[in-house]
């Protein structure tokens, strides 16, 4: 028997537990589950008999490393900021290490004591981070092995709605952190590379420079930018690139309609309104409103943000009981970003039916022989419930298949690692396949941003 | 023979050292100015007998301890970070003290140290703050004397350039610090109180959230909000007002154009632009507007910021030479903010002929026997010339002013003080008349913002 301590049984974890388990027997595996919540972890493993549900609190020491050397290998599918302690752990007591996190300073400064102990600590290979840099590292990869050089690349990820549970004027519903949703862009302007030449984009523009996207059978989506675009360039050998962008996605008309929370200055997480807990929706919006004894909110609304009388933008904010006299806030000293998003909550939530849908769209551009080529790579994947979501598994069999292989020394460089080598991204994209996710390559003609070559 | 040192002999002093020059010699007054530059000390006392120039850096210990030793009273005209040694050296050594700064939170602290001492720490007496707690106070004041109750305060200040050096078209010039017009308003939303509700200003809409104000002989102004209007809310006893509200006041349509900037990204002070060293001031504004290989700048300008072929507004960024191939930014690692300031410094810098203006707009709104009343307050006051600045005038003369009475013990209150009482600002504001700093009250209709009042 081989050991694997999986930490934190949250949400992104059913698929994970659930390929684990269905493998225990003919790999030879036991699967502990520790959660704060024994209970959580005893719903996942449901009774089976490769499987030990135990209580884990991070925070206990003793408890914790009485866990990791027990085990042959552990996942943290924790939040981000409790891996570390998890980590120092598998140094201690020479464990390998899996999670679908992005590599912290802290995490990347155990990338020496690993690699002499010749330990894996495999991060950032969820879906995105992960499954992002897997399918875009196979393509660029094989450009690269024909001889081509990359000019350009995009990258685009969308966790949205299912279009059967897609009901409302947004097209949107809440299928991961809200928090992060309502707060996306904030903290800088995105920095991409177009045509050779660095672009900013502040915060206050962010939602109204997008690009369309359509995608075969699922129609047409937006993309904003994400903050830094041009983080993995080193990364992925992409140093003489003319164009790097990374953005998210949204269905068509989310963007224009979330710029006026951003212009009104509803998304603020940065101070508190004092009488927060007494407002109606109606007051927190008339807040960033001129006073008037007169006029209503809602022409007071219109006007500041110049929406005519036609434009179906307003039907967005009229869904949203935006304008509501009677619906109250009754959060205490909330920032205007928990306000909107306990407002947003009550329209995004996804009903125990939904099923949720995660897209991504990559463009790579190269030349190769003197001419100049482009293919597009996208990949849907939908939810089929509230427990087996499009997220859980995008997430969760990555890191599952990656968990397995290292125990099978497949998967062997050792180091605080990301997913972009081949030795790494082959197994893992062959076996997605089986489970139904696989990115449909498309060669189009080379557009890049010049219309003269349209 | 009284001994007063001044410390720093920058922009701000001139009229400050004259007037305690003037009075040197009825008042039997001896003047120390210090300054790490002892050229720049020299150059302010001209060899004047009752005075002395001496080179003094605040970080030698030594000497600044030594300088305060020997001094009646103490005025501080360096940057306000640089007071808080000098002011321990003042309760050491038992001496009153004068600046022209915010109380800063360590300051503060003094406040205990200073009462036991029966020392007089006067802070805030320039012009804003200063002569706008003064005038207003005195008004307020004068009001709740008669039995009236304030329910309106707005209070307003401009550093501006005199009509007769108004020769651009954004009717401004840099009076002061340029870094501070460029970051202004940044680092929250700007919040107020409008008819007893609390309204909030996100940093993308003040400048387009501004209010006009007419001052007689002056014509039209315009003001945007102070990031806290209510910070002098409890220290003017104005907890029950319905109105209040402080702005910055600059010549109509400087806003507007203004937010162009703001929009664009271009006064962002968190980040660097790489390669900003070899941009021309045409590169940089692209660096903010979408790639293209046949769109002119101007055109994307236009078209991003929804600027009509004949908006007037245009031919303010033509004048700044924004869309020059030529100019270079040639600042290293430069942020937008900084690249931004030295293109408007190009343009705004006053040429050695150019005057200076300071103006302020009270209104004050009150109920007195059942009854609404307003009253308007306004005070202009222009430069000499670029030593004889109208800013050197208003910081300067109020500091001085104070400084003798406090050595001549007509002001007596000991601890860290403001200029908010009769006591400090009823002798202060009458002498200020002498010089022609004079306040213009107007009884006019009580408004507030109830157009059915109209």
């Amino acid at each position: 028997m081989r050991h694997i301590l999986v930490i934190g049984s949250g949400k992104s974890t059913a698929y994970l537990i659930q390929y684990l388990l269905d493998k225990s027997t003919s790999e030879k595996l036991h699967i502990t589950v520790g959660d704060i919540n024994i209970d959580n972890a005893k719903a996942m493993i449901e009774n089976h008999k490769n499987a030990t549900a135990i209580t884990l609190d991070v925070f206990d020491q003793k408890s914790r490393q009485e866990a990791v050397k027990n085990a042959d290998i552990v996942v943290s599918m924790l939040p981000a900021r409790f891996h570390i302690e998890v980590a120092k752990d598998c140094i201690t007591f020479k464990k390998n290490m899996v999670t679908a996190s992005y590599v912290s300073n802290e995490m990347q400064a155990l990338d020496q004591d690993a690699k002499d102990n010749g330990l894996v600590f495999m991060n950032e290979i969820g879906v995105d981070p992960g499954l992002d840099h897997m399918s875009a590292m196979q393509v660029i990869d094989s450009i690269r092995d024909k001889g081509g050089k990359i000019i350009l690349f995009e990258s685009f990820t969308g966790g949205l709605v299912a279009p059967e549970s897609d009901t409302n004027l947004w097209n949107y519903k809440f299928t991961w952190n809200p928090r992060n949703v309502v707060t996306a862009g904030q903290g800088g302007a995105a920095k991409f590379l177009q045509e050779s030449t660095f672009k900013y984009i502040p915060y206050n523009r962010l939602f109204r420079r997008t690009e369309f996207l359509d995608v075969e059978n699922y129609g047409r989506f937006e993309a904003y930018a994400n903050r830094d675009s041009l983080k993995y360039q080193s990364v992925y050998g992409l140093n003489d690139i003319k164009t790097l962008y990374r953005g998210t996605m949204r269905r068509v008309g989310f963007s224009r309609a979330w710029q006026v929370f951003v212009a009104l200055g509803m998304t603020d997480d940065s101070y508190t309104i004092d009488d927060s807990k007494n407002m109606s929706y109606r007051d927190f919006v008339n807040a960033f409103l001129p006073y008037s004894p007169t006029d209503s909110v809602e022409l007071k609304f219109r006007h500041a943000l110049k929406i005519d009388q036609d434009d179906i933008i307003w039907d967005k904010f009229v869904e949203l009981d935006l304008f509501s006299k009677t619906k109250m806030v009754t959060l205490d000293k909330a920032t205007p970003a928990q306000i909107l998003q306990k407002i947003l909550l009550d329209s995004w939530t996804l009903k125990p039916t939904d099923k949720d849908m995660i897209v991504m769209y990559h463009k790579f551009g190269y030349e190769l022989n003197g001419e100049k080529h482009q293919i597009d790579s996208t990949m849907v994947t939908l939810g089929q419930d509230q427990t087996y979501t499009a997220m859980a598994k995008t997430v969760g069999l990555p890191v599952a298949i990656a968990t397995l292989a290292i125990l099978n020394k497949t998967i062997t460089t050792p180091g605080v690692q990301i997913p972009i080598t081949k030795e790494v991204y082959t197994p893992i994209l062959k076996e997605l396949e089986e489970y139904g996710i696989t990115f449909k390559e498309k060669h189009v003609p080379y557009l890049g941003y010049n219309p003269l070559n349209i």
